[in-house]
Order: C-alpha cells, then sequence, then structure tokens
C-alpha cells in the first residue's frame, strides 16, 4: 500500500491517529528516501507538538527495527543484558558497570553513542583510553561477547537504518525532543541489538534532557512497555540529574573516576548507581544469586575491564592524556555548597573542548572538570570547589563564565536529593 | 546577526515569539540555502501548530518582500489595484473584472498562479486562448499597464524569492493551511508588485481553503492589517464557496462564461460578485465616479479584454477548445437541487484532466463541467443537472464517481446563502 507522505503529515497534525499501514509504509520510504528529509522533519514535529499513542509508537519503533537487520546473539552461551542510560553530565555509569556485569556471569551488549550538546558520550569516554577501537563489526560484536562477556562499541550501519537517518534529522530540525520518538530511537536499536534483556536508566534534572520527572517517567513507561511487547525483559530507574555524577566530567577524567570504583573505591554515588544497576541487570538476566560487591572485591570486575580494552585494542595500562591548563573556582565565602547546575558544568566541559558543535567535530579527550566539593559539603572561603582544565587556554575564560553560574554557596546544607527516584517494571 | 537554526525552531516549537532578529535572519538564510528545507518545514509545522503574533506576521511578511525585487508602478500614470481571490471552484472572476476595472480608468497589475489540488488557476484559464503567453518580462508587464491598463501573468522569478521556495516547500509538507504562512504569502507578492491598492476576495466553505468562517475571517483580518502596513490601501470581501461560481467549472468552459458576463449576461452570482469587487476595486484606486455596469452596457469592458488578450499574443476571436467525451447527471427524482458540493465538483474537474497532481503536469483546456441547474433550482426526475466533458474518456468514470456524491435532490429549496458575508477594511 502506498501514501502520499503529505497525507500522513496531515493526519498527524490534524491531531489524528496514524494507521499501521501508514507508518510502516513513511518509515519504509523515509529509509529508502522515498519521502524527502523536508517531510520527515515536519512530520517529526507534529508527533513532537500533538504526540502519539502507545499503540502508534510501538509500530513505529517496530518498523524501525524493520528497516535493518537484528542480530541473534543466543551463540553468545550466556544470558545477554544490555542497560541504556538517556543521558547526562558526568555520566560514565557503562564502564564500570559493563565489566562488573559480564564478571558476574552475564554478556554485556553495549551498543553506544557520542556526546553531543552538553552531555558526554560512552565512545568519547573509552577513545581517551591510548588505542582503544569504537568499530566492531556484528561478527567481532557477536564473538567478543562469547569470549569476554562484554563490548562496548558504536551501532553497526546495518542496526535501524531508519533511525539512524531520524536521528541526524532530528538534531538539526528542533525535533529531538519528543517522547514518542526518543523511545522508538532507543529501544529499536536495542531490540535490533539482540539483548536478552534491558535496563534503563531514565534521568531527569537540570542536566537531563528531559528536565521534568513526570517526562522522564513517561519516557520510562513507554520504554518499558515497548521493551515487553518485543519480549525484552525491560526495567527502568528514574534517577536524579540535577547534579553531576560524581568529581569528574570530561574523557579521560571519567576513565580514571570509573578505574576508582572498578579498585573498590570512586564517588558515593558513581558507586550507589553502579551497584543498584548491576542489581537490576542481574536480576533481569536470572543470575540473582550474582554478587557484584564480590566481583569487585576479588578483582574480577578490573580482570574483566582489562580483557575488555584490550579486546578492542586499547592498552589499560598506557597513562591517560592529562590537560596543562587549569583554572579554578574556590568559595567566595564560608557556608556550604547548596546547587551545583549539572547543565551548566555539561556546557562548561563542552567549552573546555570535551563537546562538539556537529557528529563529525573531534573532541579533547583531556579536557574536563573536576568536583573537589559536590552540594552538601562545607567550605571556608577561598577552598577549591570546581577545577577546570583544557589543552587550550583560550577555552577557559568561556568556560569559567559558564561555570561560575553551577555554584551557590549558602548558609546551609541542601536538602539531600534521593538519586534514584522510582523503579519502573 | 547570526542564529542557529535549531534555536529558532525550538523557540516556536515551545510556543515563543519569535525575534525581528530571528525573523529576518530565518527568512534571508533560508532564501540562501543556509537554513535546510528540512529546518524550514520543521519550522513551518511549528508555526502551524502554534500560531504567529500579529507583529511576527508583519515582520516575516517584510523580511519576504526584503528577499527580492519590489516594483514600482508610479510611472504607469494611472491609479493601480489589484485583486486576489484565495480560491475556489470555477472562480473565473479575474477574468471579467480585470478588463472592466482598466476600463474604468484604472491600471490592474494581477500576477497570477496556477491551480493546484481541486482549485483552478487563473493563468491555466487565460492558457485556453490560443496563443495567449502568461510570461512577462518586468518592463513588459509595467509597459502593457501603461498602454493596455491591465496584465494578468505569473510572477517574475525576482518577486519575493523566498516565498517562492516556501511555497514550494509548503506543497509537499503538510504545512499550507497555516494563516500566518497564507497571509504573509499572499501579501508579501501583492506588495512587491507595486500595486497602490488591493482587494481581497477571501472565500470560505467545502471549496475553499478555509472550510471554517472564523478562519477565512482571521486570514482577511490579517491581510487587510498587512496591506495597511504597507501603505497598501487594502479591502477584503468575505465570500461564500459552499457551491461553485457560476455554471462553468474547468479552463475554456469558464473563459465562455467570463465573456458572457462581458458582453452583458452571465450567471447571476458571477456578476454579481464581478461587480462587487469592481465597485470594491474602484473606490480603492480612488475612481468612486466610475460606473463598471456602463463600461459592460457600452462595450468598454469587452474590448478592454480583447486588447489585453492582443497584447498577450493571444487570438480573441479564435474558437476555444471543445472535450468530446461527455457524461450526464440528472435527477433520480421530481424535487430540488438541495446542495452542490463546491469540493466534490473541483476534484471531479480535476479528475477529468483539467487538475495537476505535480507543478510540472499539464492540464487539459477543454476538459470541465457544466452546471446545468444550481442550487433551489426545481427538476423533475431525468433533467440534466450537470454535465462532465472530457478529452479522454477514460476520465470520465472517475470523475462521475465524486460529481455523484456533490449533488442531492430534495423535498424543498435550501434556504439561500448569501454571496458576500462581511467586508473587511
Amino acid at each position: 500500500m502506498s501514501f502520499a507522505a503529505v497525507d500522513v503529515i496531515r493526519t498527524k497534525r490534524d491531531k489524528g491517529v496514524l494507521s499501521d499501514e501508514q507508518i510502516d509504509w513513511v518509515v519504509d520510504a523515509y529509509t529508502r528516501s522515498a519521502v524527502a528529509d523536508e517531510q520527515m522533519s515536519a512530520l517529526a514535529m507534529a508527533i513532537l507538538l500533538n504526540g502519539m499513542t502507545a499503540a502508534e509508537i510501538a509500530r513505529w519503533t517496530a518498523a524501525m527495527i524493520a528497516s535493518g537487520e537484528r542480530l541473534d546473539l543466543l551463540t553468545v552461551g550466556r544470558p545477554t543484558v544490555d542497560k541504556h542510560s538517556t543521558g547526562g553530565v558526568g555520566d560514565k555509569i557503562t564502564l564500570p558497570l559493563t565489566p562488573l556485569v559480564a564478571a558476574c556471569g552475564a554478556a554485556v551488549p553495549q551498543l553506544s553513542g557520542r556526546g553531543l550538546g552538553h552531555t558526554g558520550g560512552t565512545l568519547d569516554k573509552l577513545e581517551a583510553i591510548p588505542g582503544f577501537g569504537t568499530k566492531l563489526t556484528n561478527e567481532q560484536f557477536v564473538e567478543q561477547l562469547s569470549t569476554v562477556g562484554a563490548a562496548i562499541c558504536a551501532a553497526g550501519e546495518g542496526l535501524a537504518p531508519a533511525d539512524r537517518k531520524l536521528y541526524a534529522l532530528r538534531d538539526v530540525t528542533g525535533t529531538v525532543e519528543a517522547i514518542p520518538l526518543i523511545a522508538s530511537s532507543i529501544m529499536s536499536k536495542k531490540i535490533a541489538e539482540g539483548t536478552g534483556a534491558l535496563v534503563l536508566d531514565v534521568k531527569f534534572g537540570s542536566g537531563a534532557f528531559m528536565r521534568d520527572v513526570a517526562d522522564a517517567r513517561e519516557l520510562a513507561r513507554t520504554m518499558v512497555e515497548l521493551g515487553k511487547a518485543h519480549d525484552v525483559t525491560t526495567v527502568a530507574l528514574l534517577t536524579d540529574m540535577e547534579v553531576p555524577l560524581g568529581r569528574a566530567v570530561g574523557h579521560s577524567v571519567e576513565v580514571e573516576e570509573s578505574l576508582e570504583v572498578l579498585a573498590g573505591g570512586g564517588p558515593q554515588d558513581v558507586v550507589a548507581l553502579t551497584m543498584a544497576l548491576a542489581r537490576e541487570m542481574l536480576d533481569a538476566a536470572g543470575l540473582a544469586d550474582a554478587d557484584p560487591r564480590a566481583a569487585i572485591d576479588d578483582g574480577r570486575a578490573m580482570d574483566s575491564w582489562r580483557a575488555l580494552v584490550r579486546a578492542q585494542g586499547g592498552d589499560p595500562d598506557a597513562p591517560l592524556p592529562v590537560a596543562d591548563e587549569v583554572e579554578r573556582i574556590t568559595a567566595d565565602r564560608d557556608g556550604y555548597v547548596a546547587t551545583m547546575d549539572a547543565y551548566a558544568v555539561g556546557v562548561a566541559a563542552w567549552r573546555l573542548g570535551a563537546g562538539r558543535a556537529r557528529k563529525e567535530d573531534p573532541v579533547s579527550s583531556s579536557a574536563g572538570i573536576i568536583l573537589h566539593r559536590k552540594p552538601g559539603a562545607a567550605v571556608k572561603a577561598g577552598d577549591v570547589i570546581m577545577e577546570l582544565r583544557a589543552e587550550d587556554a583560550a577555552k577557559l575564560p568561556a568556560a569559567l563564565e559558564v561555570a561560575r553560574t553551577a555554584v551557590t554557596v549558602a548558609d546551609a546544607p541542601p536538602n539531600p536529593r534521593p538519586l534514584i527516584l522510582d523503579r519502573i517494571s
């Protein structure tokens, strides 16, 4: 069956419900370029403003999966479980979590992305490790899951090509923030990659794409339902992203922090979230008896990390790059750190060189921010709160300007915020 | 000043008001292709769904005018006045009206369009006249206004190029029906053409682009304000398009009907609307003493028509093409014609070959429909209500199918509908 693209656009523009046939046609025709970019972007804007029903989102996701190949991970010989975060500032959790869960007996197929805007991307962080390669063929990916139990790489060209095209289009047309499109984009890739179970870290707050907790909850529910409809055991945690995660924001600095966690240390919030997500992943994979704490304490998690890095061409013993140009933000009075706005910190790291304006831009591996004191900490006037690092000194002033807006010092400590707000399954 | 297109799109997406600088930038950058089609279509959809303030529409219109050249008609030596109709079925009014007003002493600069969808276009109708050319240079256009007092042609490439590009984009992206975009499109061309006064025929009802009278009224008000802001005396009539205008729908058949009007006859509704619009145009041009009825009765209007046709290469005495393949719709019972849906009649004419699916398609000059009886007429079973004519007999069945849905016969005549509902100035 064939439809005029304009009729499909008009249906959604006029708050109608797209039929299964319209969705199948428009996703397929767009992948084949029979529907033009300017038609899909108008449709995406209409979807953003007028929404989609649960049935429309499910069909749209299925059509995106059907636009490409679907991996079969049954040959891996272990239960497979993946984790996806909707993105935040200082969110390095994939780095310690993936080898930890692999060390406990699951296989973790991690197809990851790059940073865009104020959030960092897992692949950019890993590329701070000398030699680390993020491109694997499907065969290499499946093979490494069997041998190492984990792989962290870019999604292959063949998986959900409709999503690849639509994602790039949304980025330049102001249509990123549509819940139906975010949910179908994430879930089509995860389902096509063949994982048996999936744990979602859906973030809300200033540093997340969903600032509002109600939006984040709706996105989480939508994705959990999509997973179930495709026989992927799916659980979501709603987690706070008002403040950056951990004490490091950047690439090499976040790898360092991840190694601390795998060595049994690390900032409390990063450890807590890593452990909570590990527990969810192991339960979802049917490994309820596995003990991630023990896997850190006895060194199996670190061994798994080293095997993963080596398998992807990296040297786990090579020193990580360090940026030489430094500026510091200090407390201007005695008191307590009251706020540390995640978005402003993310923008500051971006301005230091850690982020990119366009997909094809390079990033600085060593640029980043160290958070010496986080909200709740007592400070005296002159104490260092934040340290900004760049390769290029010229990048410091603009970063400093926005970083200063992130921090306030007050007479009393702020009320503590729970890191994990809710669990949706 | 320069803006990221995404920021402009987001502003309107999130129901904000675009700044003057944002509007100037995005219209200019789109004309230069620095803003991509897929970005402008997302913005157009956001404008359609979230609207624009009067100030935004005014600035957008000014930016579209500024994207190209603006004609100066002061050398014409007569007061200039144009008419624009928002489009309908059987709307041939421009054909008798333009020479009539010219015969009364005004100059009528008529930049017209082609039909798209179910409505006919003035240029397609005129091209039914053997030899008639619809392309004039700016110099020919101004010269003909001085000598003949009227010219009906396509807009030159240099006038409002932003609108030309945006109009084509809206047509394929489901964003035609946005009042701010319709108003700025029409008014930017009319103001750039240099007319001193403008009368708008804003149609509502099944055969119009605005089905709802409230939408048509808002469009009319918006355009009148835009005209005034640019020192163009502007008046709008809100007119009914629930039923086709006159008794002919097509190209050569509408030229025939227009000649009847110029000869002093013609259907009552076409005559009434022509006379009302002529009165408005002459008043707006400062020619309150001119008498259009006299100009028809004494043959000056017909002389003006013949001069216009000759000036554009046409032969006013050449026979018009006639389509040989005919089907008729007859009354299935005694009664009164109760309804004659303009949209269905327009679609039927389109299916007969009078319309085009894409801008570059040719049209059949002779295909069309003759309405033998209009709503209110008494009929007996078997009386002919409509006659469908095509060059290609294969086109008749599909046209007949939809034309039948246009007509109902009832026991009592319908309540008469006023042709002109309101005047907005």
